[in-house]
């Protein structure tokens, strides 16, 4: 079994000292579980005027340590964090997320699929689809928009993942009827944090959500309130790839007849 | 536009006689509309005992001449038709769907992902995933326990398929969950028809509906009861895959990403 803590809040844009400020205080209510989940781009806001604005937010010194900060609660704690955050490589911006665990196990995934805007911001993560541990499972990481995408959350089921975990600044309802059936074809749990808030013209809508491997939503927050949510999971229960006596729902896959996945050119 | 009607009804095992006089009436009822869908394995019904039971069956006359009726009433009443049936083909039986249409135009698709005993009663699909024409729109069909396969929905998408027809035999309320995330994916239509009735320990859930291309639930039939339900929809909407001004559902992909997708060996 897993203790999973959700934490949803409303951060700041480009305001990073204030967003670690309060991001301490979640982690701290947060603490008493195995894997906390901050939303996308915690540390830093979403929506960024343009690249050179992301890039000043990006060189501050809090945003820079974010990673340090996160490992040393992590250590200080004994539990394991996945956040988003904004990410400088060189010259390139990534919205990324971080896993921290105690033992010092760290990971990274780049975001694949960028929305809007963010096309002129972020380079589409080039990482690829890693799986991380904790405990004896298996999981990725996806990012928010990522989710409309069936074929990454194929290939994370098809690689072993137990769970997913979703850092999300979602302003729709779509990932609620995309996210669950991603769950069921797969098989895996989905762990959705979502912010709240409004940043210029877009309003972020919470319900931050579990997903169980059957596509049943076993923990939703509400849509306009800050905090932290613990759900236990038992991800055993993800090993267990037979949605019938009679129907396994990999190795009944029937490749020959998905070539054509690949011929597409945009 | 195009004026769907959806039969929904409670066919007999084994009598395929009864079967046809019975869809004959509802065919009369769905005359008036451009395309009439019907349920999976609605000349047979569903439940063989076993691989000769079906056989038997199949080499009735009534269903050896299932694709001459159909093709008989879509000619004299204008209208195209897709229905699942019962198919032999030498010594091999598939869970196929016929389409017939007034002007001639026949199409045939194999049920690809069979269900617990289907695998001892028919081969797997070997016809591929092919589109159909109807007016200026391009459909694809796929049978019942097809839908938790994500790879040929996309596939279908990718063809540029505006919609898809989905004749079933469904048992639980998954495909609620998974069809309308499939059309939201790829931003097309989907026509769920689906039977009533009990066979064995069997009992099918009805609830036929109509997902449109933003995953909602336009048009839902009860779930006892047999009758034809109208519905129209505007397969134009589903050539524009902006799902944001700044996101296009297929060029957004990045297909470097997914090679892993045809690695997985069951």
């Amino acid at each position: 079994m897993l203790k999973i803590a959700q934490i949803q809040f409303n951060p700041k844009l480009g305001d990073c000292d204030f967003n670690l400020e309060k991001i301490t205080t979640f982690l701290k209510m947060a603490s008493n579980s195995d894997l906390i989940v901050l939303p996308e781009l915690a540390n830093s806001g979403y929506k960024f005027d343009n690249i050179d604005h992301a890039k000043s937010i990006a060189n501050t010194k809090s945003c820079i340590n974010y990673y340090r900060f996160l490992a040393n609660f992590s250590k200080d704690n004994n539990v394991s964090i996945v956040s988003g955050y904004l990410e400088k490589d060189g010259d390139d911006l990534y919205n990324s997320s971080l896993y921290v665990s105690p033992n010092g196990i760290f990971g990274k995934y780049r975001k694949i699929h960028l929305f809007m805007d963010e096309k002129n911001i972020f380079k589409p993560g080039n990482l690829g689809l890693p799986l991380f541990s904790i405990k004896n499972y298996k999981f990725g990481i996806l990012i928010c928009f990522d989710y409309l995408f069936p074929e990454i959350w194929r290939i994370m089921g098809l690689k072993g993942a137990d769970f997913i975990v979703h850092p999300s600044n979602l302003i729709t309802q779509n990932a609620y009827k995309v996210v669950p059936a991603q769950a069921i074809m797969n098989g895996y749990y989905v762990i959705t944090s979502n912010r709240i808030g409004t940043e210029g013209d877009i309003t972020f809508c919470g319900n931050s959500f579990v997903s169980d491997t059957r596509g049943n939503i076993i923990s939703e927050m509400e849509g306009n309130t800050e905090g932290v949510k613990f759900t236990t999971i038992n991800p055993l229960l993800s090993r267990n790839k037979m949605i019938t006596t009679g129907n396994h729902i990999f190795d009944d896959r029937l490749p020959d007849n998905y070539e054509e996945l690949l011929d597409y050119k945009a």
